[in-house]
């Protein structure tokens, strides 16, 4: 599989893993145009294992992350980091921690300060493993909740 | 006072009113390197009063909304708003509204599915003007925790 073919289907599969694989509109052709072109939209890392390692399907690419750059008008500079993924089969064995592990690196080369991303509440495994990695629930300790304007309400709010 | 002076004013003023003056770290100069360069880490718009509604202090910008693009691996292009912020003596006169009506109109020129954006859950004031726009909690209906990784704990996940 090529980089984008690979999101795309990983993409699905996290949805599915989140119980939320009817909100995926996404096509892989936007994935493409948006994320392999010039000044992309979000940045991807692939994690691969050797051929003698591949997925019973034949697949090398087992897991991805993707991120962009954000920005904290109190912090600067920050990283947010949309999806962390890896197949049901290779995980435990350290490969989300090394995804996660490379996007703080490239965060700390760019000059940002943060690293911030969403989790649902009753994904536990998720949400141990992320404040095992010295993350924070601003959400639990500040308030923070997120919003989002879609669809028509976008629409009828871009109205002049 | 010129735009990214402005912002620094008013980020400040922003904080002081979440009561979270003491997060601020942003200088005024990372502000103007990071959102009036070569390919900034944000944008902003600035909301601007003619001369003779100036403040008290002789200001005429009297408000921001501070943005950047994202990424929803399920819908695609998106807008972040960071900030959206209107001097206390002008709120209530659809400032805001016009802010972020114009950060919408940009998220649909440049092809975005979303705005997304968060706030704090005791300020009922903000909350109920972004769900009489049809925002939605996202963090109510759906369960999404917003999570940070800095300082320390950043450095040391960037640990190979």
């Amino acid at each position: 599989m090529m980089a984008a073919d690979a999101i795309f289907v990983y993409v699905q599969e996290l949805a599915e893993y989140e119980k939320l694989a009817e909100h995926v509109k996404v096509t892989q052709k936007d994935l493409e145009q948006d994320g392999f072109s010039k000044n992309p939209f979000f940045h991807g890392i692939i994690a691969e294992v050797p051929e003698q390692h591949k997925t019973k399907e034949g697949h090398t690419k087992i897991g991805y992350a993707l991120y962009f750059y954000s920005y904290s008008s109190w912090s600067g500079r920050a990283i947010y980091m949309e999806d962390l993924y890896v197949m049901p089969e290779f995980r435990g064995k350290g490969v989300g921690k090394a995804l996660m592990s490379k996007v703080a690196q490239l965060a700390l080369a760019a000059g940002c300060h943060q690293l911030n991303f969403t989790v649902l509440d009753w994904n536990k495994p998720s949400m141990d493993f992320y404040l095992s990695q010295g993350s924070f629930d601003i959400t639990a300790s500040m308030g923070y909740h997120c919003m989002r304007c879609e669809g028509e309400a976008l629409e009828h709010l871009a109205q002049p």
